[in-house]
């Protein structure tokens, strides 16, 4: 499935809405630190962030030591950020927040 | 607790035999990159690895883009590879083959 990217309108009104994500190095994408109190409670936002990504089939980049786990959201399909991220950013400050 | 590193006639005999395991880049540590079918095969792994690490008070670095996996063990407390990497290196290679 062709994903289109934002256009610079959508990319003026929607990212600086989401708070804590900057633009990636070197790269079209968005890229957020989320620190925590340990590695259960770091860890218990991955998993239920892998869950939520398999379900929407758009799946995070993302590393982990201990309790710090650092994400960038792109769209390969779409050559650089799209509405699946925006959307996927969302949905990951949502359960960092309701942990 | 303090954890020794390797002494170098330990690092000679263990080492060698972490099939698939590498010295990570600029940094005394092992580093392996595992490969899965699919992202649910990948977070599977990293799951069971996540418990194991935390029964062992011994957490990896790693990252995660859709299957894989790559993995650095190294120990702070030790100032690089002890035991506990070489034990977590077997563990992850086994949680690897028996998923």
């Amino acid at each position: 499935m062709t994903v289109a990217p934002l256009t610079p309108d959508e990319r003026a009104a929607l990212l600086p809405a989401l708070a804590g994500w900057e633009p990636a190095a070197g790269r079209d994408a968005i890229a957020k630190r989320f620190v925590f109190a340990d590695f259960i409670a770091a860890f218990g936002f991955m998993a239920r962030v892998a869950l939520a990504a398999e379900k929407a089939d758009h799946h995070p980049e993302w590393s982990n030591i201990y309790n710090v786990v650092d994400v960038v959201l792109t769209t390969h399909d779409a050559g650089g950020i799209s509405h699946r991220d925006v959307a996927m950013a969302r949905t990951l400050d949502l359960l960092a927040a309701t942990g």
